[in-house]
């Protein structure tokens, strides 16, 4: 099926050290035929934060809706609904959610990340 | 600079055959690292399309804001804010817009496609 509906996504609750308040769908990836990247939808309610760690593979990003916070190395950038980002590859990572709304976002990654 | 925002991408016409009032603007791509792919919005006015064509690379699609259609080979599939979609390599396909606001949404292609 080559549309996924927003709405049918099925989310599951990320369980890592340094995870708080935060959900996960896998929306396209291999399975859908992409064969080197993976597509998720994360969401982090508010008061929540993906881990501080770093990986050798890079995010690419877009905001569905909210707002939060993404920490790349010593900088802190804020984020609103429909901006992206680049997070490169081998550099500490952070998103965060400081506000009253969920903030969710795309983050993909290359296969060997999903 | 890692965050792009959304209210500062420069977006342009798109010139080719069989399009209509669409334009484009590329967000992430190798440029900002991400070497091996590109990600574009494309913002289709009402009334407008994108052509009915085919190559031999894939789309991953995300409805950024408004509605439109999107037909792959002899299906047409109705796309809503926030929806996902992937098309394949090497099939025919084609976004049209014939509601009455912007339909917006994401295009990410390898880079030979951008």
């Amino acid at each position: 099926m080559p549309v996924v509906s927003y709405k049918g996504i099925s989310r599951s609750e990320v369980r890592m050290d340094g995870v708080s308040l935060t959900t996960k769908a896998a929306v396209i990836g291999p399975d859908e035929g992409w064969g080197e990247n993976a597509m998720r939808v994360f969401r982090i309610a508010p008061g929540g934060n993906t881990p501080s760690h770093q990986h050798d593979w890079e995010h690419v990003n877009h905001v569905i809706s909210g707002k939060g916070t993404l920490t790349i190395g010593d900088e802190t950038f804020e984020l609103s609904e429909k901006d992206f980002a680049f997070v490169p590859p081998n550099t500490m990572h952070q998103f965060r959610n400081p506000n009253d709304e969920d903030f969710e976002f795309i983050c993909i990654v290359p296969k060997r990340g999903a």
